[in-house]
């Protein structure tokens, strides 16, 4: 079998990894070239920085998930629509270098009349499936942007994309509620947090739920410093709140950074919900698993 | 009578008015005072530059409304706790000057375990109900922090306040969807408005819907100059989404600036419900209406 690398190449960052024959990760390296870094013409560059020593010889297959694919990216992959298998997102690689460098499709779907997308997450979710063995489930993607995924059979049947960590940040930054909530990122409140979660869901609407934490503020009935955890409840619990997760009969599984990840954990537990998860291993072993088939194809 | 006057004192600007013995407005002034550009102590000096000469005499009887009864502000009017009536919110003013400037203080109540407040939009509900000839029925403020005003036989019983226009503003200056929105302000396109509520209370949840502003652009289904009027359709959409407005056997009464209360205006309509309006002159009306209470108690 070739060598295969696998590289998640976002927005804001670049990450690289060496594959050895049992899929294993034996280097792994991270750069701040995100493709907003990355001037015209400039990605073959980029992307022998970060590995051109392991694409060395002309032997490695490398294969790229995440906003390398878009319109701004290194070459545009066309979104590949709903349902989707992993076999469906195999056979739309769009290469960049015939046979040596593949680019991962992102997915779209639609619903109420209007287009969804994603790019990167359908990685994580094929391998997230391969590290948990599952071929159909709920899969949460917390993010600037999260995704709520449905998989059935192997496919991805669909998908929601929520703007809860952009919401976040501009509330807490930006809006009147940033007067009075501290400086800096504190310890999450676990207390406060399930608050909002809670709070959020019984009040249906963010327009309204979020003036809460200004006025529990001015009548002192929270902490400043408990704030952001409140806040961070309020857009979570606001996300939660439109998953029927009343009707599942399997656990969710959350695919997400050590970071937002436990903050989902604890929201979805504080609501009755089962939960498993995977790590960051996920993009690689999508990444991995894809270059198998491709490979088996081959 | 004693000559009155009335101050509209909010956050970011100070409006005054001389009224005449039948409550027509024979002046009007507009300063750029806000509380936030005054110094403490400072309060006396602007309330002299905005009506010092309507003042003189010693015999006229000066009403404020708005921010300047905040903590923040000239003298603190504690909140009135709903159910609250006129004669509750003239029994709780709060003197600037004994008998000669007198701060409306501004309304709370508590839903869902949390505390809402409202300061200044209490009078124009009830200026609005006087112009009107109404003393029950439901009435909305938009704004920066729309309220939701329930009044039943002549009494406050309940608001809400919604982030609406805040919200507006951070998705429209400073996420995302900014990068697909054109610069400065257009006409409304009232089809992508409607089309923009629509989708919203469809979905139910801003932080999904949101995410069609970009889906929309990115798929080339919407043109850029649509796109602020459908965003604005989203977060009213989402605003008028929790109302109810089924049940209502009533018109509801918007009561606004000209920027924005046609658009609520259209949007109600859009969905089917009855709707009156009261214009700037319901701040005026509720104060001179107060102001005349108070002579009438002296």
């Amino acid at each position: 079998m070739r060598p295969i690398v696998g590289l998640d190449w976002g927005t804001s960052s670049l990450r690289a990894a060496l594959f050895d024959a049992q899929g294993r990760v034996t280097q792994e390296r991270s750069l701040p070239r995100g493709i907003l870094t990355v001037p015209p013409g400039g990605f073959p560059a980029v992307f022998n920085d970060a590995c051109g020593d392991w694409m060395r010889g002309g032997k490695a297959l490398a294969l790229v998930a995440g906003m390398a694919g878009s319109r701004q990216g290194w070459v545009e992959a066309p979104y590949c629509a709903c349902p989707a298998g992993f076999g469906d997102i195999a056979a739309r690689l769009a290469w960049a270098e015939p046979g040596r460098i593949a680019i991962v499709p992102g997915l779209s779907c639609e619903a109420e009349g209007v287009p969804d997308v994603m790019r990167g997450e359908e990685t994580q979710v094929f391998g997230a499936m391969q590290l948990l063995g599952l071929d159909s489930g709920l899969f949460v993607l917390p993010g600037t942007h999260s995704k709520w995924v449905r998989v059935a059979a192997g496919r991805i049947e669909g998908f929601e994309t929520f703007m809860t960590g952009e919401f976040y940040g501009l509330l807490r930054q930006h809006s009147i509620l940033a007067r009075s909530l501290p400086d800096g990122v504190g310890d999450t409140d676990a207390q406060a947090f399930e608050r909002g979660v809670q709070h959020a869901i019984q009040v249906g609407n963010l327009l309204h739920a979020a003036f809460s934490a200004r006025t529990l503020a001015l009548f002192d009935r929270m902490p400043a410093a408990a704030l952001p955890s409140y806040l961070s409840g309020l857009v979570i619990g606001e996300e939660l709140r439109s998953q029927h997760l009343g009707a599942l009969s399997e656990p969710v599984t959350v695919i997400g950074s050590p970071a937002l990840a436990p903050r989902y954990e604890l929201a979805l537990r504080a609501l009755g919900v089962p939960v498993q998860s995977a790590g960051s291993q996920a993009t690689w072993r999508g990444l991995w698993a894809m270059a198998r088939t491709l490979e088996h194809l081959a």
